[in-house]
């Protein structure tokens, strides 16, 4: 029987070898190595691809990666390719988590070691805002929902991802009670876990000065705003409130009469790309 | 032409609707409602469902809740369902979070007003180590990987979900160099954003006092680590590092020379349910 490659000289058979080996290097992912021993896979929006696709590129690379001694496997799935979800977590692998428009995806190849991927942010912040006007009393708010609703309390707020904590206190009582301030200090915070599903919270409470006194508050979370006299708010503080807010409200009495210092911010970089950072500190 | 309506009388005519509208009902997901006008639901990998049950499910849950006139959908679908998050996303769900196994989607029903889904967790937490000796010597390590390798630097690391600052910075020291320490306290910290995966850091400088002094180093991912005089390390920061770096070596020199007070970690309770946890502040 006549045979194609019985046409061939063997150094084009060679070639034709070579032309099928490059065919199947194709079907494997093109990928960013990290310095870890790892390979990351950007999948991309404007570049569909079918189920068994994808399925079949990711066995096949799996191999590949774990020939060439690779670790760490990580996916980044755009939204718009949901539909390829099913396919990574039938080769085993696991979520690491997800934004809005994506899910990244982990696998580790090395069965015999546990995996080293980095957690991913672990802690909400918080900030509590003690404004203190030059009468001496205290901006405070109830709020319409949550926890403390009823209660007289410090205008408090999430501090946004990429949002200074000294920013944020200025941004949150402006929201809450129209009042225009400055940051003074940051003089304490606490550390909570197994809150908002299950993550730990940082706390930091900010004395604020005042700008303007004229209270407008918003009316979506707020129920009411006042300035209310320290020594009123400290006593409430005593009768009702957990052993943390007791706390704060002596530091913020100590703070009153001027015997407590705690951390200003200083705008400063970090890093060899020197980028910004607030540090927080005691002066020196 | 004969009708099936036509046999029933006009009671079991309704009472053949009304079986409809049940059997209708039972293809709606149950749910629990939150405080915000919200329903969650909880999807369990002990209950395997079809991509086009659920999807049928889900269109006629999102129906229901439009009447009912809810606002915020969540639905937590364990890896084991993975199959289904394309159903989800066909609908308008987003992805809020995910963990290793599970993914949290989120709908928002009306659209003339923006969501309000709250965040998940925005910032990584670090904390760097400062342990000085009685001879006035501080534990310095030199790391094998990351931006930092060949440089004599403060031991660091990263604060797990759920645990404590103050226990961070004991527990890294001792892995990293085998010292056993104890808390003292709290002298600083910075806030940078945009690093790991786009997620802000928070990374705060502790003071220990160390309790045994042999180093007995961690292999896998420190080089060296020893005892450095004070002066050399205040003198080498100020060459080659960053100026958030300097900064902290200048407090840690103050510190040193007693001209420093930073923050005491104190063990207290907070919330309606006397969680535990600890509150860093200046002591008054």
């Amino acid at each position: 029987m006549f045979s194609f490659f019985s046409c061939l000289k063997s150094s084009e058979l060679m070639d034709s070898f070579e032309e099928a080996s490059i065919d199947i290097k194709m079907e494997i992912f093109e990928v960013i190595e990290d310095n870890y021993g790892g390979v990351i896979v950007n999948m991309k929006k404007e570049e569909p691809m079918d189920f068994l696709k994808f399925h079949t590129m990711l066995k096949a690379s799996i191999s590949h990666w774990r020939l060439k001694g690779k670790k760490g496997v990580w996916i980044k799935l755009p939204i718009e390719l949901a539909h390829l979800v099913n396919a990574a977590v039938k080769e085993g692998f696991w979520y690491h988590h997800a934004e809005a428009t994506y899910l990244m995806l982990v696998y580790w190849i090395p069965h015999e070691i546990p995996h080293t991927f980095p957690a991913y942010a672990s802690h909400r912040i918080g900030i509590g805002a003690f404004v203190l006007n030059q009468d001496g009393q205290v901006l405070v708010v109830k709020e319409k929902s949550g926890d403390m609703t009823g209660t007289w309390k410090l205008p408090t707020g999430v501090v946004d991802e990429g949002e200074d904590i000294c920013m944020a206190a200025v941004r949150e009582v402006q929201e809450e009670t129209g009042i225009e301030t400055e940051f003074v200090e940051l003089f304490a915070f606490s550390q909570s876990h197994k809150s908002f599903f299950g993550k730990s919270d940082l706390f930091f409470i900010c004395m604020l000065k005042p700008l303007n006194f004229t209270i407008n508050k918003q009316d979506a979370e707020i129920e009411e705003a006042k300035w209310m006299p320290m020594e009123e708010y400290a006593s409430r503080s005593k009768v009702n409130q957990s052993e943390l807010s007791k706390m704060i409200a002596n530091i913020c009495v100590a703070k009153k009469e001027e015997q407590y210092t705690g951390f200003s911010a200083l705008l400063t970089t970090t890093g060899h790309s020197a980028k910004k950072c607030y540090l927080y500190s005691n002066n020196i």
